[in-house]
């Protein structure tokens, strides 16, 4: 963007990556941490930070998880025809899929509480909207310290199992999204990724069909 | 934070403002597209970009909207006892809330869908994960050019009432969040917002409790 205020190219430039990780590199806990310190800093409904992060960096854990992943991503890809468009981000999410587990840090994102079966669209804005902005703020800090993730939740669909294996008490506590943490590669250049205009998804003072 | 690349300042100081707002002064609508460029950069699920922004200026529209947002924040406000470390946001709230049909932009963003009432958390953490990181984008974009917003639901408890208000098509498209915006008055700080520790919210390998 041109003569934007600093800080707005971050929010342009941070992508999904999935591809450019350096799977060979730890990631540092503090590095992870600080990035975890200006996560914490979104929103939330009353400041009541309902955010809580698990950090898998143990291999078979990682292993099992990554099984899960790759079932859900198998269902997601059947259940769909792509769009031409698609097929690059689709390449490089079957790359993510087969390597999941050799990337250093699997960061699960949970919220406290879980919504009822039949939650109200109040409810409903209150509790997603009170954790997604957390979750890309992360993204947005890992960037900003050469660090890629993308949001996943392809695994979602076995959301009790994965609990269960890492001890996290699904009444009452839902998982959000994972995000795979690992270095960029030297060279990662993060293009903008493609979007349709602003104008033309604005309307003004009533709805109108685009 | 110390030493961190550009951009990350403004992930820790953009805070709820609903009281340092310039409710004299318009916004032009040319910021306010910029700011949307910004936040379409945000990630979807399939990259389908399911938002669409209504920015409502009108006054009789804006003051009828107030009404509803009026309704229920009482309700919100009357169905709680708010812990001490919160008198401060809502004394802000409650300005906000007397003002709203005062502030010159409203912005409703709504995403495309609605999830089925029994949605399963792979459906709701996909629907709502594909719009709220868009919503943050929209507030640190917006703070980066020195325009001040904060994200509210209060009003969704009318949903269906502002949807025939405002002629969006209820049973296809969901109203997630409104943002009030303003221009920030003159010598408005940013102070980061109130947080816990990212350590004490983070757990390495397995769940256990804080």
């Amino acid at each position: 963007m041109d003569g934007s205020p600093a800080g707005a190219e971050l929010l342009t430039t941070t992508r999904a990556f999935r591809r450019r990780l350096d799977l060979a590199r730890p990631v540092a806990h503090q590095d992870l941490i600080d990035c975890l310190d200006v996560a914490v800093h979104a929103p939330s409904g009353t400041n009541r930070q309902p955010w809580r992060f698990l950090v898998v960096e143990d291999s078979d854990t990682k292993q099992q998880i990554a099984e899960y992943y790759r079932k859900g991503f198998a269902a997601y890809l059947s259940a769909r025809t792509p769009r031409p468009d698609q097929l690059g981000d689709l390449a490089s999410g079957r790359y993510l899929a087969a390597h999941l587990h050799e990337v250093p840090a699997l960061v699960v994102v949970c919220s406290l509480g879980r919504p009822p079966a039949n939650a109200s669209a109040l409810h409903l804005a209150s509790f997603f909207g009170s954790i997604y902005p957390a979750v890309w703020n992360l993204m947005l800090a890992l960037h900003s310290r050469g660090l890629g993730s993308t949001m996943t939740t392809a695994h979602l669909a076995y959301e009790r199992e994965i609990a269960e294996l890492l001890g996290i008490p699904f009444e009452r506590v839902t998982q959000v999204a994972m995000l795979p943490v690992a270095h960029l590669l030297p060279g990662t250049t993060a293009p903008g990724p493609r979007r349709i205009p602003a104008a033309e998804v604005t309307m003004w003072n009533s709805w109108s069909e685009q």
